[in-house]
């Protein structure tokens, strides 16, 4: 009998590795931070003994969702203003918010929020982009969630710099504080193609190859942006990219809702990952990224919520179910997007747009231990014919019970362990008092 | 001191009356049936001695959802088929599966399961067409839950009714059996009009004028049903309707995903009803109606989830959102169905497409005391900037805590107390095995 830390047993598992096994009474078994098995109960009963085991008897085990796009801190302008024109929702509210109010305080507590919401609501990863991201890596490891997170560059200044030049130098100082850290990741995330210089764009590149990390940043979110772009560069912004030497397999583009068939090709055949986040697309009336065709064609595409200003949530399972639907209605095939696809975009494939795919997104042995349950006994998900369907057509985040990361249980039976929820609701509570004060001045 | 039986307080109350009130500190008192006051808490304490008083403390509360379509039998179908063309869908799975599995045990358990479903995500009135409706009714009363049922009828037999003519006489027969009662309304509903010849449109008709009933039928989901009733009628089917004369107040079409300009003009003209589906028209790629072009036309337009085959719950937050969402990138404007247009859509507007608009959708003296609360006090609506924000667009079904329905609590704190929920869950568990087993022969 092999010793292990954890066995967590269930009704059923969604693997996610590449047969996409579903299994009967199944069981995971955790040793320190990694899955060393999986199998039915029975069988792994045989082989090891745990020092805790967790019984899900009417639920369904998974990998963590992976969300490929947030900005965890925005938590604390969730629904300060919504159904507004783009350039109105920015200039008269976002901006000045952020202007006025976001300080290491604000990026704190508003990123502590985010993990609350994320892990209650089954993310185990989450890629952030945001202002003073020392304090969202702090809060993450404060909550035991995973994440990749940047520190949001461009040439003007923002409340963390005066200058593009610090933002690099606190990017510099990102990567080198959390170095070889169990949870924290580092990327480096210049804004967009319209607020940065080619000179700032060249120096994010020669970090990333300095330090053979990721690049993100968003593209080609709307009509507005695709013209001015082009306007800018004579060219298409994905032809612009390739001329300075940003497409490659360490590329994540958040949105690209404006994509053709040549910007698809271009990123397929250099292996760019791309974020698709259709619920902010549709509340800002972005447009509707070519997710068919880009899977299609091959590229890695994930899930990402996008921040709590333009969602106004961070429920991975919205998202799928979104997902799913969308592209049916806009090309008017209800077989595109099946269930199956998109429950794999937001686990393993958003893992792997993310450069993590070897470490997690699926159950198997090997991997880093990022497990959820999602309770099945509950009349709306009543009966069961077929999982994937439950999860992406009517499951919702709250169903989600138990929470494992990196090994360690997180969230139990919907209880946080590694977070006081009360405290940074007030927290965040109070700052929310700041912002309202901030607008009437 | 004014004798009541209940007192609901809470931090923050949405009336949906006509100056769209919202409330701090409110309190609903309820006598027998009906709201008797809407007030202050401490100006309630001075008037009224209650019973029984809940205190909902870091809640909203708000009027109970109208759920304007449904079939609530069919949970038993839910994720039976997914992501299919819709003729295979139809054809291959729901008509076979329907014909070897619907009768009446079916009908009662699904319905309550549907019913479970319902009051736990905030809906406590809903409108039903399916086969039994009298089992649905038998199941609404038992749960205590408002509805407007309907037997469907249509041209062939059903596991029902062997001819259209049976169907009337059920339908005669649930009017006469139901009539008075507190919770059950009956409604007449001809399925569409490519299942149902003239002569039963006239019967209909007929039925509908004798006893003051409204009629509800499927219009114009989707482009192929257009085309093939344009070749049917040699025009319009919303001018068809005119020319039989149907067009009137008492008429509530369900989908209305093609209409054309004119045909908006002829329902806005005769005070016609619509209940818009937005998450059955995605998933099932029917497309998307034109609701900002009615509401602006003066429509009654009502939020219905359709049946759990195509949607897959009875989730009206999830159908909030999504219309609010839909509309905004389909005409690439963010400030169509704005969150506060999308509330009174699921609450007040709702009840007038039934006809129940003087008896429920708002928090009013002399309405009916159909009331529910929604905990505010969790991460995913945290801060607080904006309560119709919330609802739409961060909000989960399971975040309602208490319902009451005609006056009575069917729920509190998520604890259904009308119905048995894990005898329903496993009756309808049987009732799926049996379903599986039927698609084996």
């Amino acid at each position: 009998m092999q010793e292990v830390d954890l066995i967590i047993t269930g009704a059923k598992a969604l693997l996610l590795d590449s047969q996409n096994t579903i299994m009967d009474r199944a069981a995971v078994v955790i040793k320190e931070d990694e899955i060393v098995a999986v199998g039915r109960t029975d069988e792994i009963a045989k082989q090891f003994r745990a020092k805790t085991t967790i019984s899900a008897g009417h639920s369904l085990i998974m990998p963590g969702f992976v969300n490929c796009h947030t900005h965890a801190a925005m938590t604390c302008f969730r629904g300060i203003a919504d159904d507004l024109e783009l350039m109105d929702w920015l200039n008269s509210y976002i901006f000045p918010a952020e202007a006025k109010n976001v300080n290491p305080e604000l990026a704190y507590w508003g990123s502590l929020l985010g993990a609350a919401e994320m892990i209650k609501s089954g993310t185990t990863t989450f890629c952030d982009m945001y202002i003073f991201e020392d304090e969202t890596a702090r809060a993450a490891k404060e909550a035991g969630i995973r994440c990749l997170v940047g520190e949001v560059l461009f040439d003007f200044p923002s409340p963390n710099f005066k200058t593009p030049e610090e933002g690099i130098a606190y990017t510099k100082f990102l990567i080198e504080k959390w170095q070889g850290d169990s949870l924290v990741n580092i990327m480096i995330e210049p804004h967009a193609l319209y607020t940065c210089s080619q000179s700032l764009l060249g120096e994010v590149k020669e970090l990333s190859q300095n330090y053979h990390l990721p690049i993100g940043l968003h593209l080609l979110e709307n009509a507005a942006e695709k013209k001015q772009l082009e306007e800018k560069f004579g060219k298409g912004a994905v032809s612009f990219l390739k001329d300075i030497g940003y497409l490659n397999e360490q590329l994540i583009a958040f949105h690209c809702v404006c994509f053709s068939d040549e910007d698809i090709k271009m990123f397929a055949d250099h292996g760019c990952n791309v974020s698709h986040n259709p619920v902010s697309n549709m509340k800002l009336a972005s447009g509707i990224a070519p997710v068919p065709e880009m899977l299609k064609a091959g590229i890695n595409v994930g899930l990402g919520t996008d921040g709590c200003a333009s969602n106004n949530n961070l429920d991975m399972i919205k998202e799928m179910s979104t997902a799913a639907k969308l592209h049916k209605v806009a090309l008017l095939d209800p077989t595109v997007m099946d269930a199956h696809t998109v429950v794999r975009m937001a686990t393993i494939e958003g893992a792997k747009a993310l450069g993590m795919g070897h470490k997690i997104g699926s159950l198997e042995p090997g991997k880093k231990a990022d497990i959820i349950t999602i309770g099945l006994n509950k009349p709306h998900l009543t009966p069961l014919y077929n999982e994937y369907s439950h999860l992406v057509y009517a499951a919702c985040g709250n169903d989600v019970d138990t929470v494992i990361i990196n090994g360690k249980v997180v969230m139990e039976n919907r209880k946080l362990l590694t977070i006081d929820e009360e405290e940074v609701m007030g927290e965040v509570g109070k700052i929310a008092e700041q912002v309202k004060e901030s607008f009437k001045k």
